[in-house]
């Protein structure tokens, strides 16, 4: 039930969607290009690898957007925040050039280009694209894609029948690490190693459920609008939407039933 | 360093690979067509989700392998072992019609077709094949090929700059279980779900250090010519050749340094 007729001032989200397409086909060849090269690899304060891919990427992403809407804010994962020019909490771009950099790192074609554009810091548009696969699902309110199909959740309601993805089970800390022993313990399936991807696959109905922690806003933000129009729900671990402050713990699941479950078990 | 005219009785390695690769042509479609659509899953007694595809390309498989070497054994995952005709220990087939059950039912594409050639129980020819994905690596004593291009591990001579993949960390069973974690912390990287896949990114130098437990013959068979031929090791953990009758531990490294390195932590 989202917006009936989605705007962003003058701007339909449909504009906004095909903007962020035209992104995501900049990108898909400079990823390619650097998949599976071998690359200096920066270790950073964090631990993930990011690569020159990565900053190539943004820097032409950025480039893009500021060319087309330069009043628009842009929130990148290389190169920080540049804010918009509107007053208050106005249009942005939240990207992640690659997300996915161990999969990237490792020759694994699981990586993707994430793409939200977010109005009043609410997520209205969505792009998840996976440039070695050429697999691409675009998410806003009222329209889940996969290529050109609809995209629609599995409708699973069960958590003994879910199959479940994470990213890895040694990312989660202390007490995390006991509600993910439990959740992961309560499903049908387990599955390592997703990123982005998991969530196009649970948009597109092959998962269910995805619980992550440590995720920044250009991890997650471009996931909202495409799980949201598919049929699924994609909250923080307490239930609340996801916004540029959310703490980094994302809950996603097929169904709102499902996910009900899946936030009890993280709530004991 | 392997034999330098590989021969099974009047069988060139080389013919023998060209069949491999005629059985993996025969496979993807089947694999391709139940892909992503929805299935069936059965529960064996050990969990792994099988489908009917595994039993539809192993039913495709044994027919053909049958009707080319009616002499030949046969060692399929889903139906079983045919012994060959010949006396003592012949060749024999080990074929893995899905490997990566658990991709294949989320939809992942890291699943493949795994199908090795055993002359006097050592496995000569090896094929992984990725029907999703299009990709193939192939090997024989002298030859790993990725697709049509030579593959070659990375030489990684040390454990802290390895990238380091297993298919899922709850796999490992008590004391494997502390090992496992002495030699991840070793590790630059960790990555799971890789399946059969990430032998053939090892044997193309992506990734550099894979360990597993619980394996059968028709999991590890085909990866042990593509692995040695592309410059890599192979062993079970006490650093022992892969025979029908190993364990199930598995431990492949992009050189021989790299490789016991790892396998002094696995027997401590």
């Amino acid at each position: 039930m989202g917006p009936a007729a989605p705007t962003t001032g003058t701007l339909a989200a449909d504009d906004i969607l095909a903007f962020a397409a035209e992104l995501a086909e900049a990108a898909r060849p400079i990823a390619r290009a650097y998949f599976r090269t071998p690359l200096d690899i920066v270790t950073k304060a964090d631990e993930s690898p990011v690569t020159l891919a990565d900053r190539a990427i943004e820097a032409r992403l950025r480039g893009l957007i500021e060319a087309r809407f330069p009043d628009h804010g842009i929130f990148g994962e290389e190169m920080g925040v540049k804010p918009g020019t509107a007053p208050g909490n106005g249009p942005v771009w939240v990207i992640d050039p690659i997300d996915g950099t161990k999969s990237f790192v490792t020759g694994l074609p699981l990586f993707g280009t994430l793409i939200a554009f977010l109005d009043g810091g609410v997520p209205l548009v969505g792009l998840i694209d996976m440039p070695a696969l050429g697999e691409r699902w675009t998410g806003r309110p009222g329209q889940a894609l996969f290529g050109a199909e609809p995209a629609r959740s599995s409708g699973c309601r069960s958590l003994s029948a879910a199959r479940f993805f994470t990213t890895a089970p040694d990312g989660f800390i202390g007490e995390d690490a006991a509600r993910y022993r439990r959740l992961s313990a309560a499903t049908a399936l387990r599955r390592f190693g997703g990123d982005c991807y998991a969530y196009g696959l649970l948009a597109s109905g092959h998962c269910d459920l995805i619980a992550e922690t440590g995720l920044q806003p250009y991890d997650y933000m471009a996931l909202v609008p495409v799980i949201r129009a598919a049929g699924g729900v994609v909250t923080d671990w307490a239930g609340a939407d996801l916004t540029l402050g959310s703490d980094g713990r994302v809950l996603a699941a097929a169904s709102p039933e499902l996910h009900a479950q899946a936030l009890a078990i993280l709530r004991e």
